[in-house]
């Protein structure tokens, strides 16, 4: 879409930038990046066990993940679905992924909640999965 | 919530309630309860593989779930957080689930997205997965 012309934005184009910005930190590998939009408290329910709470372990949980994913690792969002209200958002989507040097590609399924504070979009929620049979 | 007045319900009861009753249904092994409060076009990450999408392929998946959850089985839902917006809501929990006959206790993470539509509150998107190594 044309994001010049803001008359044409839609509700959710704020939570589609944020989760493109985020994602693209992830391939760029820029951690700061990768948590300058979470909430304190955020709870991750990550692929591997445990389940993380709060920024801190959020970050320690991205920073493995960087590393395993490395420089020329895939994270790539695809079918990106955003239900967005006047201060509560969530959104799903896949994700192909795979680690530098690895042959085999994950599809991970990812859903975020997203709250509004202060006018600022947060992350409080991920979910990150690997189907399992 | 309004504070004045501690005897009304605060906004997340009714989440709660519709989660709970859902939790309820599945243990009585009752479909349509289960899939009572849900949006036709309901997206379902589910535990094993594919992705779920519409209120048949739904209904579907669950009406096997139960068969596997059996007269005797355990689906209890833990550490239940509720974020709600006027009209868009997620909520995550854990979920202890066992089939009939199993040994093995599984740890369920769920993430749930709802809308509410009309002033009815629907579920439109499942999260279902157990961590991977």
């Amino acid at each position: 879409m044309d994001t010049n012309r803001p008359e044409l934005q839609t509700k959710d184009d704020p939570i589609r930038t944020l989760i493109a910005g985020w994602a693209e930190a992830i391939r760029s590998r820029d951690i700061d990046r990768v948590v300058a939009h979470h909430d304190a408290e955020v709870v991750l329910y990550d692929v591997p066990p445990p389940q993380w709470t709060g920024i801190d372990d959020y970050r320690r949980s991205f920073e493995g993940f960087l590393s395993w994913l490395g420089e020329s690792g895939v994270w790539e969002l695809g079918d990106l679905t955003v239900v967005v209200g006047d201060d509560v958002a969530y959104a799903y989507c896949t994700v192909r992924c795979r680690g530098t040097g690895k042959t085999e590609t994950l599809d991970v399924r990812l859903t975020l909640g997203l709250r509004r504070q202060d006018g600022q979009w947060l992350i409080t929620h991920e979910h990150h999965s690997v189907p399992s049979a």
